[in-house]
């Protein structure tokens, strides 16, 4: 509960930037007494998952705080939307340094008001407290599933074919970007790429929608092949994966066309936050149609099938001509 | 989610240390999900805290890795005690330094382990990251408190008698025993004052008998006197302590007999996590029963009255002569 020295004290703090984006959810008490009461709406369960993201490791420490803001929460309506369910209420546990200024908690604040409004979440209970590190944001989300509904890792089946919202590999080619190490690219792209990077859009309308339709659904936070590595493990399954097929942005197919060998950075390269599934190849027809009401792009990228007798779940890309692609352990370590 | 360089990596920590503790609740799906499922008991509703604690700041860089763990789930297990909930689960956000190494996280989770036995609490979901800053440990804690029921810091009523648990300072002279500030102390007392301080022993099995008898209830964290300013801010009243009547251990009398001027730190230091309640005079006998059942101590110190007209809410403290004491700004601000 300790403050740092050049701001106003905890509880100003937390009256004057971090109770108004309480307003709204009664369970939260208007930040003022000490824990929250939430309950799930009636027939639904609470879906909650934490994630925390540290200041030189997730983000950059002159990052726009607003955007840190943004990023932290939405790492975590990300795993929310790919489970079903409909983001509610969060709770932030922030720690800061004792160069952070009031402008920059102000500005924090600003980010998350604004991604309150965009998701309809709440901001239900939290701790400040001062670090000698660097800015540490762990946030903890929870949402509404109908009960016994959620979407898990391990559903997928046989046959299901496999699929991924938007497009992959914007990220990680963002971060390579910010690396310095696409210095070509023009600006827009360039521009477009890093937004994705810095800004995760959780696909929060489409997840509850999926519900029925999908087998097995997790967000891309990993990497394409990583997550699906996940979701075949867990449903003990293998999977085979078209890459000419994965969807990828006017961006990622400039980046392509001059350098082909970041195809790899594209299919292995995390934080792309969009949603890979699996359901029966029937469902390509609603889904096309939930894609056009919802304008998401969902894209049919390849499908499940039975691991090989004795082997475990592996996944196998196959290229333009047809032919396993090779992937060695830097790009793509489940091999 | 990346992990420092002289561990496992995140999966196999986890399956290694974590999953482990997540066994017996079918909603944390074996930490293999991204996401847990919780619903609160019928006819309740969950109560929800999160508190993070940070090396250098909260404990000590040094301090036994069990104690740490220990000693950041409790204090979020001590918020859901004094209000009436009973806690079931928790999950964690882990920030650790490239210098931690297995041994510690192994130690780290056998404290856990230790607590969820004696709590009846489960985790069921996480995160594990690197920072180039100290240990950070961020739990949110949820438990179940019948709907509707749950004991808040704004309703006390003039006349109330004010109880606290246990016995207040041994904390916050622990850790003037660790700075070397008492150093003519005997072991024995030094020991315990400094074990109440490293490990709060949250009054769980208390709590939920309480609702019913109790108008209002907070934890002492910030210190007997500050928690009892935000139960009378809360509930708009002002307060009178009696402090001879404040419940205080052998090893705290024996520091006050030597020196007399730490009555300040007992009063307003914190970290004893007791719990601060107010209840009608009548409950006394039904509380003195309550104490004996659950040999749990249960003190009279004061009662709560209106404010005067005009007047913030105050808290008066009369000595042994029944005349009020003044604390200094540097031991009670909020005078």
């Amino acid at each position: 509960m300790k403050q740092t020295a050049n701001l106003p004290g905890e509880f100003e703090l937390i009256a004057r930037y971090f109770a108004p984006l309480a307003r709204g959810f009664p369970g939260a008490f208007g930040l003022l007494d000490d824990v929250a009461v939430i309950a799930p709406l009636p027939g639904h369960e609470l879906v909650a998952k934490t994630d925390a993201i540290v200041g030189g490791v997730h983000f950059l420490h002159d990052d726009p705080p607003d955007l840190i803001a943004r990023k932290a929460l939405r790492v975590n309506l990300s795993d929310l939307a790919a489970k079903g369910a409909v983001p509610r209420a969060y709770m932030l546990d922030i720690m800061l340094p004792k160069t952070v200024t009031e402008a920059w908690i102000a500005a924090f604040a600003r980010g998350l008001a604004d991604d309150q409004n965009e998701y309809g979440v709440h901001l239900i209970g939290g701790d400040t407290d001062s670090t000698p590190g660097p800015v540490t944001v762990a946030i903890m989300a929870f949402g509404d599933v109908a009960t016994g509904r959620m979407l898990r890792r391990g559903g997928a089946r046989a046959g299901d074919t496999v699929f991924v919202t938007g497009t992959i590999g914007d990220a990680a080619l963002g971060l390579t970007v910010l690396r310095g190490q696409l210095a070509n690219l023009d600006t827009n792209a360039a521009d477009f790429l890093v937004g994705r990077y810095r800004l995760p859009r959780p696909r929060v309308r489409l997840s509850p929608r999926l519900i029925g339709i999908a087998n097995a659904a997790l967000d891309v936070s990993d990497g394409l092949l990583a997550d699906l590595g996940h979701l075949c493990e867990a449903s003990e399954l293998a999977a085979v994966i078209e890459a000419p097929r994965v969807p990828l942005s006017t961006a990622v197919r400039a980046v392509l066309a001059t350098h082909s060998g970041h195809i790899t950075t594209v299919l292995t390269g995390g934080d792309d936050y969009e949603i890979l599934f699996t359901a029966p190849p029937e469902a390509v027809n609603e889904l096309a149609e939930l894609s056009r009401t919802l304008d998401v792009p969902i894209t049919p990228i390849g499908r499940m099938r039975s691991p090989s007798i004795g082997k475990q779940p592996q996944i196998t890309v196959l290229g333009e001509s047809g032919k396993p692609l090779i992937f060695d352990r830097s790009g793509w370590t489940h091999f």
